[in-house]
């Protein structure tokens, strides 16, 4: 079940990234479950990462070896997320990292781990060490679906999106996949992303662009309001289109270039609401005339948070006064609340802080039916204004969470 | 659908108080639903109330005319909650205190108005009037239990409860009635609820109890996050027992009397939990070896509302990894994990941060089975102990809000 979201297609080669996966029966029915990632010579990289405290130790792995080395190989297993693991965890990821480098010719550092899946069971090291020869034979430039397909764990299907874009006489590409449907909130969503350029661009011009990106795209976005141990997120850039180096936020190319990453961002994000673990809409929730983002995204998130404004949503009913509600509880305490607005698309629900006198309960019902629905805000006091992504909460979700290690 | 709870019994008048219930037609289907408590003259009241922006209009009405008259009666409709109703709320809230009033021969400020219910409906206000001579003449002394019933939403089961103390040699009462199942979170639980004693108290005093008691109950469940417009909360003391006059905290009867009333407030506060929309088990979340108060209720809301979490219970799946990153997303920033310990009643499953040796997957899944869970967290890093109530997530709580209004 996702919402209005299709097979990935058209996805580009990056010059510079080879790709490969492979089933390494980390899961027990046989699927790909490892994947390996190369960067050529020279590629640029940039992460973020979960804020949870529970960080998982390839995150915490992924983060030391990040600022010390320049990273040639990404490797990620799905089905075990190697979290709450301990010490052992943190050996379990090293031995890989290690294991890999050998084969690879590369230094240990230059390898950055990934993991996801349930929590607290012990790597299977072992098992992934065997699969490494295979995946470094199998490296291929065109396998960025097949990678977006083997981290999935309760994705429905496959996310993948590319951009080409002119930086002056140089054409770039742009590529990006994702995995996430559950355990999905900001800082960040829970999820991996991959995304490389074969731009030419120096690295803290790319750690900029990556957080304005993470910021308006996987930091927007929720599905249930858990925050995972695992989420990472790493911008590459190979460097090999040899476009002038872009060394300033103030040149035209680092404007182009951060716009069409920004919107890659959004829409592999947006692709993870769409897949939600349950989801049957994509609701966008945009607040405006708020004071400053920090009001609106309050706003936005205690709307899209609720259990019962979701499930509302599920049943298609416009029960607006759970709407009105979740305003009234989002923790912004001198709001007027008779002059909040409140649109379902272009039909306006609320209006002075009650029902609109121009509403009728078709009019809503007629919105709700719709697979994507924007719910709009209008908190009428300043010009800020903010969006988030998010999902209903259906019967779905609960048999996913529910039965996900049965 | 209920965990541990009984039909109400045993449940004793209180000296002072009188009451009746009718049906007024506000539902389509037959039932009580409107309810009238008189209170004797002279009796204290202190009453909480919403912290919602968007709260109801008679909670507005009941605000005002708390602190300036002494209430004579308590009228409370179910079925139709008078919020984001705007001034027409008002003037239907104040309609029926008016009315009420001048059958009853007091001041319109004496009537306290209460509703619960959907949302954004105008209320009936005609209906609730001419219903208000036939609840005049049935008021007696014994309908506690109708009272009970006739405030239901969402409930499966009427909630009430008595105590009998001794304050010196005189013998006093105290019953409590209770209405709440979804939209149950602190700063207030969803609620109505009205506990009503003989005992002399002073005005202040009985405030004083009335805070302590809701903030170690209402204030300490959570169903799904969510806080109503309407939540009420009022405690009466009609002062009939004729026990020398309770007029200071230090005084051994206001500490018998305190915890009484606590203990009768928890009791009620876990009945909520007990009926919660879709509850399959009642769960006790306790975060002990905290800093303070405010840190052990922050682990605890986090792992008590998080979908994850609940899903696994729902499921009786020991899937301990999703209590750790809950507690790694409580925001309590400097905790350091490595020494956390996590116990499912007396099943240790966490220590040091990762799974404890000791544990099976059978001995989790052995307590996960059971109805009624304790779940207990260790921050060992301090004195402070908290304690919590809360539900799982079931497919029902879904079915039971999307339809709510079908």
């Amino acid at each position: 079940m996702s919402v209005g979201l299709k097979y990935p297609s058209s996805i580009l080669s990056i010059n510079g990234i080879r790709l490969s996966t492979c089933c390494a029966n980390i899961y027990q029915k046989q699927r790909t479950d490892l994947t390996l990632i190369e960067l050529s010579e020279g590629s640029k990289v940039a992460g973020v990462f979960t804020r949870n405290l529970f960080c998982a130790a390839p995150v915490q792995i992924a983060k030391q070896h990040l600022p010390e080395f320049n990273p040639r190989y990404c490797l990620i297993n799905a089905g075990n997320a190697n979290a709450g693991t301990g010490e052992q965890g943190l050996l379990d990821a090293n031995s890989n990292c290690k294991a890999l480098a050998k084969l690879a010719g590369c230094k240990e550092g230059e390898v950055l781990p990934f993991s996801t899946g349930v929590i607290g069971e012990k790597l299977p090291v072992d098992k992934i060490n065997a699969a490494l020869p295979e995946l470094i034979i199998q490296l291929s430039a065109d396998n960025w679906i097949d990678a977006a397909k083997a981290i999935m764990t309760t994705d429905t299907i496959p996310k993948a999106i590319s951009k080409t874009i002119s930086l002056g006489e140089t054409s770039v590409s742009i590529t990006g996949i994702v995995k996430g449907s559950g355990m999905i909130r900001p800082d960040m969503a829970t999820m991996l992303a991959y995304i490389a350029t074969d731009a030419n661009i120096e690295k803290d011009m790319l750690e900029k662009i990556l957080l304005h990106a993470v910021n308006k795209s996987f930091n927007r976005i929720t599905v249930d309001g858990d925050t995972s141990t695992n989420d990472s997120c790493v911008l590459i850039a190979t460097g090999n289109a040899n476009n002038k180096c872009i060394v300033s936020q103030s040149s035209n190319e680092y404007s182009i270039l951060e716009s069409t990453i920004t919107s890659i961002f959004c829409e592999l994000s947006q692709a993870i609401i769409r897949d939600g673990e349950g989801a049957t809409k994509f609701l966008t929730i945009k607040v405006s005339g708020g004071k400053n983002e920090t009001e609106c995204t309050d706003v936005a998130y205690k709307i899209a948070e609720s259990p019962l404004v979701k499930t509302a949503f599920t049943a298609s009913d416009p029960n607006w006064g759970r709407i009105l509600s979740a305003i009234g509880n989002s923790g912004v305490n001198d709001l007027d609340i008779n002059n909040i607005e409140v649109f379902l698309d272009n039909v306006c629900i609320v209006e002075n802080g009650q029902r609109a006198q121009s509403y009728t309960e078709e009019k809503g019902k007629k919105v709700m039916l719709q697979d994507e629905i924007t719910l709009i805000v209008n908190l009428n006091r300043g010009n800020c204004q903010e969006e988030i992504w998010t999902t209903d909460l259906s019967y779905e979700y609960i048999k996913i969470n529910a039965e996900y290690r049965t």
